[in-house]
């Protein structure tokens, strides 16, 4: 099976890549191949016996989607997008990659199933589409059930909206086999402090672990939805493989996760990792991060999700444990 | 005021023109000027007192939405719309006209905004954007809520969900002023009959009140949300003349209407033109027509439509007479 990952030099999407070249296989079948495109040059994953493409470019142009449709991957992890605060900041890119980009990869798809001949037949790919809570906006119920509205507030969550419908409906038409994926809040995240408003949900974890301080801008009984990244690669994998028939027509998924308390994570790092850790956390409060982290969904029922054996973390310290062993190699630096 | 209509020869739209020229005013503003748009050419309204130009082009194209933002109207009915048999149908006329044509509209206002200079100032007009029911796909329950989500079952009704979209997006940056409505069924359309599924919603009154055989493929059981397309035209109005504070940032509204069973429309033409038109109704059910139109939505909570001041009938029996009044000349022939 030809695999291709777009966004794949992304944190989610490099994640996705090892355990690809790690297994061997995703969805019951053997890889055969990776095709690996980003805009910046994604790495090849140590470990894969096949041959391995890396393409840096913008996937969202439609000659180059039209090339990589020509390559006919049998599944496809779309997760090249523009995040939510550079599409709020650029209009017109977020709209380009989020929307077109998604666009155009789906027309591609069609346009290479239509030349369907004696010696191509037709191409209908299974598609695993990231998607995100983003497309819900305030105000909401403390937990979303599924069937809640998406009224997006930022142009990243319009966007990712709206590629859910074209991939909803090119699927309905069997013009491709899609299934989107609606992540949580992925933590913790590895890597260096960034300035992303919810950047403090993994930066309260991961720079005390390390011995670091870490500001907490908001207060503890903020609650919120975590799922690790392994986790949301287990989404991405586990998306690959459900049938048609489980899914049925609403292939957009709410994914489950650990819903707590910024005081609960704060408590799950004292029992992981003591309160010397704890007490690298230094509260200060920031009211402009309080109002934008506020209007954020909390929870989520997931029932159709969790239905379909898709699974987050139990509770936050496995969050974190899962952190300490996929990035910090196993055990807590001292 | 400049009033744009795009889809101004269409059922609806003609009607709407007409109220616009009659009123001579909209939203408490008089109406200086008037355009007309339509793939087909738009009739001039009879009794309005200011120009009119009448267009009959593809509003869809770019050059042509730049151009009608470029007369800068002051309220825009944006009407036109490939139906959603032919959207089916057609996949990509549906998505051109559908998806791209409103994209294109937005973005041509956005355009001419940009020019912003001292001739001109930023231009923001309201929006008024015709949606439809078709956003919401099976299962639902039989009163669907305010906050139920979108999930078509139709590329029509992806179109339309998709236009909301951007519609909220580019208020949400102040790009447009816009309002979304979603029609519920409109009956008694005037005419001939169609060969849409729900054609005889229509048929089954309009004939008969014409002392012509209409066939009902469906059981009298059936329930179903109707308004007159004088109340359509009455949404669009309203729509017209809300305050953004009333709005908020949820701009696309799903409407009130009747609802009612078959057997209850039965009856209300009883009450309305008696025995002699019920005996006109043939039944023939057509497990076929059954089946599609038992996949459409039922009922509409409509409750923030309601709240905002929205107005269709109070049962079905006004339907018939509003038919009467607007299309029969206010009397039953013979």
């Amino acid at each position: 099976m030809h695999v291709l990952v777009t966004g794949a030099a992304g944190m989610v999407g490099r994640k996705l890549v090892e355990r690809l070249a790690r297994d061997g296989s995703c969805a019951g079948r053997p890889i055969s191949r990776l095709t690996l495109t980003d805009i910046v040059a994604p790495a090849k994953p140590s470990g894969f016996a096949g041959p391995v493409a890396t393409r840096t470019e913008d996937f969202a142009d439609a000659a180059t989607a039209a090339e990589l449709a020509g390559t006919r991957p049998d599944l496809i992890f779309h997760l090249a997008a523009i995040i939510s605060g550079e599409a709020e900041r650029d209009f017109d890119k977020g709209y380009r990659i989020n929307l077109d980009g998604t666009r155009n990869l789906l027309e591609a798809i069609r346009q290479e199933s239509a030349k369907n001949n004696s010696s191509h037949g037709a191409y209908v790919p299974r598609l695993v589409f990231s998607s995100s809570s983003g497309i819900f906006g305030a105000p909401y119920p403390a937990v979303i059930p599924d069937e809640f509205h998406a009224t997006p507030l930022t142009s990243y969550g319009a966007q990712k909206a709206i590629g859910e419908l074209l991939l909803a409906d090119y699927s309905r038409r069997g013009l491709v086999d899609g299934v989107g994926i609606r992540f949580p809040s992925i933590v913790v995240r590895p890597g260096k402090p960034n300035a992303s408003a919810g950047g403090f949900f993994s930066g309260i974890i991961r720079e005390p672990l390390q011995g670091l301080e870490a500001m907490l801008p908001v207060g503890d009984d903020l609650v919120f939805t975590h799922a690790s990244p392994r986790s949301a690669v287990g989404f991405l994998i586990h998306a690959a493989g459900l049938t048609r028939e489980a899914l049925g027509p609403r292939i957009n998924l709410t994914m489950p996760g650990v819903f707590c308390s910024v005081g609960e994570q704060i408590a799950a790092l004292r029992r992981v990792a003591g309160d010397k850790a704890v007490k690298l956390i230094r509260r200060a409060p920031d009211k402009a991060v309080t109002d934008i982290v506020s209007g954020w969904p909390t929870g989520f029922e997931a029932k159709r999700a969790l239905a379909l054996g898709f699974k987050a973390e139990q509770d936050f310290d496995e969050i974190i444990r899962v952190h300490i062993e996929d990035d910090l190699g196993g055990r807590l630096p001292n």
